[in-house]
């Protein structure tokens, strides 16, 4: 795929299939911190060295399996970064990075890599619903690809260095991205983020650290990397998150049982309000379209499919957005926009 | 009609028909306040006065043209009078008299009266659009066919004496109401209501005097009964009214050239709530249909019909639903009833 396909399609091809336990997990998602041996960590780097790492992994990837394209970042225009960035493609710090930067997206958009974030190389890699095990294989396979040109930066003790002390070890965050509207709804969740803080569960929105829980969606991943190998680390994060997944539908029945008819009115009028509103702000949207999903989940609504569900999330944001209209919006335009791509996708999908 | 199609059928006959400067006015009506001579004014009658004179009236209006029902309250089941209420074919007042009191209703109810109101007999025909005319010809018909049978008091100088001086003369009310959504969301209301209020024209919301303005309707009528004759009077109101008309449809000419997104959007967004909706309150209902209105009135939406709009407008009323359900709805009962008695309407509407 070219830059101008993953910047201007709303739907990661990967999540076209459905997963495991997918009317709560959205998706899972495993990364690995690399750093090259010999060479001081990206903070500290020359330019020289940071010109030398980017071609270096471009040759790496270049042989790989699998279908990748390789960007610099001085190439890509700040509008698409933005969009993969809304994709979870790339992270929000890589776009405030101020190094010379690369990544690589697989056809697929199910694996991806950072040059010059905080570490040398992050690899990430997604599946759909619970199923860290596969996300796990395929960036732990993404990772050997690479091993066969760099050579990483490891302590027979420690295990992977990396720039900061908290990715030291395995290198390994699995996270999952959970929607937890019962939860929300029947304020539960202070009580569940509360415990999964106490078992040394990290728990964020879904654009990282320091990002509200927008739409009821929770990213839930392990603080420690460290001694522990990286099966054990993704069985740790499942069995948290097949917990998760159980206090949410226990919740959803509560609230099934006792307030039926304000759930139904929640879903019904959130599908109204997407199939008509003229004007939609990110905010509403995206509220809405947890209410839409809400009703998927309870099986009060047959359509959208998760997928059509995961693509009005990614085309609310100004990002997409703006790479649609090829130009700045103004502010209305941006909500007429909005408004009328989420029309299109909801009747597409109907029809 | 017996009562009971009278209080379940939402929409009166006589509204099927389009009318005139139905964009702005929904209906017209006459009102004619009458007293039988000789005998006081219902707040100074006997409990045999009253009784005698619903006989006098039931035989009067038997002998009329048309075909009339005649009720006397006694026999009227509470929720049915609120909803007759709700139709505008019995005023609020009547519901709260004290007095022995019946009510006639002419099979198409663009025709009906009340005895033992505020005077022993008020007359009140309808028609749709803005058209004073043959709503007060067919009040002045109902006056002559009473007159075969009873001895109005009237006075060669004042004219039909009323019980309130303030109807004295004519005895006649003409009102229109009118949706002035346009002049309300551009601000500039609080301008007309005062210029009509300086020319001796009365405003209220649409169940008469002190309730508020709901769903940006307004019914519009003359202060002064004596000193003109009817048609005067009717043609005084219209022309109030056709200048109305002309405010209002400049007010949605500047919204539609300033503000269309917006228009749009609360339109739009109107019509997927109230059909999605699964809890409808009557505050939100009546806002809703009004947006919907708009959007027909400004040729935004093809449908629905004006008929159905109004009809939508009686479903949301408490009394209505507490008629089709029969029983005492709960809160939540009637929240849930009235959202699927509008859902039935505008999908019937449709299909």
């Amino acid at each position: 795929m070219s830059m101008n396909e993953h910047a201007t399609r709303a739907l990661p091809p990967w999540m076209e299939a459905d997963g495991p336990l997918q009317d709560v997990i959205l998706s899972s998602r495993a990364r690995l911190a690399r750093n090259v041996s010999g060479l001081h960590f990206p903070d500290r780097m020359t330019q020289a060295d940071q010109a030398a790492l980017i071609e270096q992994v471009g040759s790496a990837v270049a042989k790989m399996g699998g279908s990748w394209g390789y960007f610099p970042v001085s190439e890509v225009a700040p509008v698409d970064l933005q969009v993969l960035m809304e994709k979870h493609l790339v992270s929000p710090q890589f776009l405030q990075g101020e190094l010379q930067r690369a990544l690589a997206i697989r056809q697929d958009e199910a694996a991806a890599l950072m040059v010059n974030e905080e570490d040398h190389v992050r690899i990430q890699a997604f599946s759909p619903g619970l199923d860290v095990e596969p996300a796990l294989a395929t960036a732990l396979e993404v990772d050997d690809g690479l091993e066969n040109e760099l050579d990483w930066a490891v302590d027979s003790r420690r295990g992977y260095l990396t720039a900061c002390p908290t990715n030291l070890g395995t290198g390994l965050r699995i996270s999952v991205m959970a929607h937890l509207p019962g939860l929300v709804l029947s304020e539960s969740i202070g009580h569940l983020l509360q415990a999964l803080a106490q078992a040394g569960v990290a728990v964020r929105g879904i654009y990282g650290e320091g990002t509200s829980a927008l739409g009821e969606l929770f990213q839930i991943s392990n603080q420690v990397t460290l001694g522990e190998d990286e099966q054990a680390l993704a069985e740790g994060v499942r069995k948290v998150a097949e917990q998760v997944v159980e206090q949410e539908r226990q919740a959803r029945k509560r609230l099934a049982a006792e307030q039926m008819p304000r759930i139904q009115d929640r879903v019904w009028r959130a599908k109204g309000i997407l199939e008509n509103a003229r004007l939609l702000s990110a905010d509403e949207a995206i509220a809405q379209i947890s209410a839409l999903r809400l009703g998927v989940e309870m099986g009060l609504l047959k359509s959208p499919s998760y997928a059509t569900l995961s693509a009005l999330q990614v085309v609310s944001l100004p990002g997409f957005l703006d790479r649609t209209a090829a130009q700045d919006l103004s502010r209305e335009g941006r909500l007429q926009l909005r408004a009328s791509l989420i029309r299109e996708r909801l009747t597409r999908e109907d029809g």
